[in-house]
């Protein structure tokens, strides 16, 4: 297949999440697409979070943070949340806001599944920090459990794709991990 | 809405990536969910890799790394690439490899997108490391370019969602970023 060279902004479909801060003792939310797991045991979550915007702050100043998925009923919501800066903007009635254990990482509980974490680590980058926050308690809502598992169809999450700047909704399943190769395990 | 504490290693959708490295001077590559845009200039990007893997002390030998984006009719070979070690198995002739600028980070023909990344930063974790790489080079089938980006639909991703180890494709395109939540702006 014949390549081109593309600008290096390009990337892969990022999943969206609100990631929840005290700023001026005031829940804040921001949304965010450069977030991942990062380690395996404990678990933990890394974001890379713009230092110009008022989140840095408040993640520093609490040691905490919370990851909320929003489902597509909450996109103008949460686009609302990543035009307006939390430096200028009071978004802490945005949504109804609940806390778990960590007492000061303000969770959205509109989101289908919220995650709080404590702060492991934050790692200076050029543009943004990349902070590290081991999972501290997960939290979802009891209808989109089945199987006493989380089903993504019924929280219906948002992707982000850049540099078009869209948005999507969740596809079809189209097979099995750490199954579907096994049949060319042998060849 | 009823609220359930479910187990900490839930996690939103995650982009399905191949990270392609030399082993042993030879091409690797393994399937990777953990990996997210994490600096805006220059474009960084970071993945979390399990320490047991062979594909670290790749990252590690050449200071490079490729990320490779695996569209639905490559599932079963990505799978593939995510069930067998580099430590045990070739998995040089999987795909066809082509190189760019870094020399040294293999990247997939097969694949509709693949970026090259120089090292910048390894963060150690307890189980995983997270590698942090400059894109140094990003590359397309020129059949996934419709006027001047990626056409998202055309390249048809893989994301992952996990603890239900599911393979899903890009949904709708459900509405635009920094544009859907204006008109909350003034309420």
């Amino acid at each position: 297949m014949e390549k081109t060279e593309i600008a290096k902004n390009f990337f892969i479909p990022m999943p969206v999440v609100l990631v929840g801060t005290q700023v001026n003792g005031r829940a804040n939310f921001m949304a965010v697409g450069w977030c991942a797991r990062v380690n395996g045991n404990p678990p933990m979550i890394a974001c890379g979070i713009n230092n110009d915007h008022a989140t840095p702050g408040g993640i520093t100043a609490t040691g905490t943070f919370s990851v909320n998925m929003p489902s597509r009923a909450l996109l103008e919501k949460t686009d609302y949340c990543g035009i307006v800066s939390g430096k200028t903007t009071d978004k802490s009635r945005v949504f109804d806001v609940f806390y778990g254990s960590t007492k000061t990482a303000p969770m959205i509980r509109e989101c289908p599944v919220a995650l709080e974490c404590r702060l492991v680590q934050a790692v200076p980058l050029p543009t943004h920090t990349l902070f590290i926050g081991e999972i501290a308690g997960a939290y979802a809502d009891t209808s989109v459990i089945k199987d006493g598992k989380p089903d993504f169809p019924v929280i219906d999450p948002l992707l982000l794709t850049m540099p078009d700047n869209r948005y999507w909704t969740l596809g079809e399943h189209a097979g099995d991990a750490w199954s579907a190769g096994k049949s060319l395990k042998l060849s």
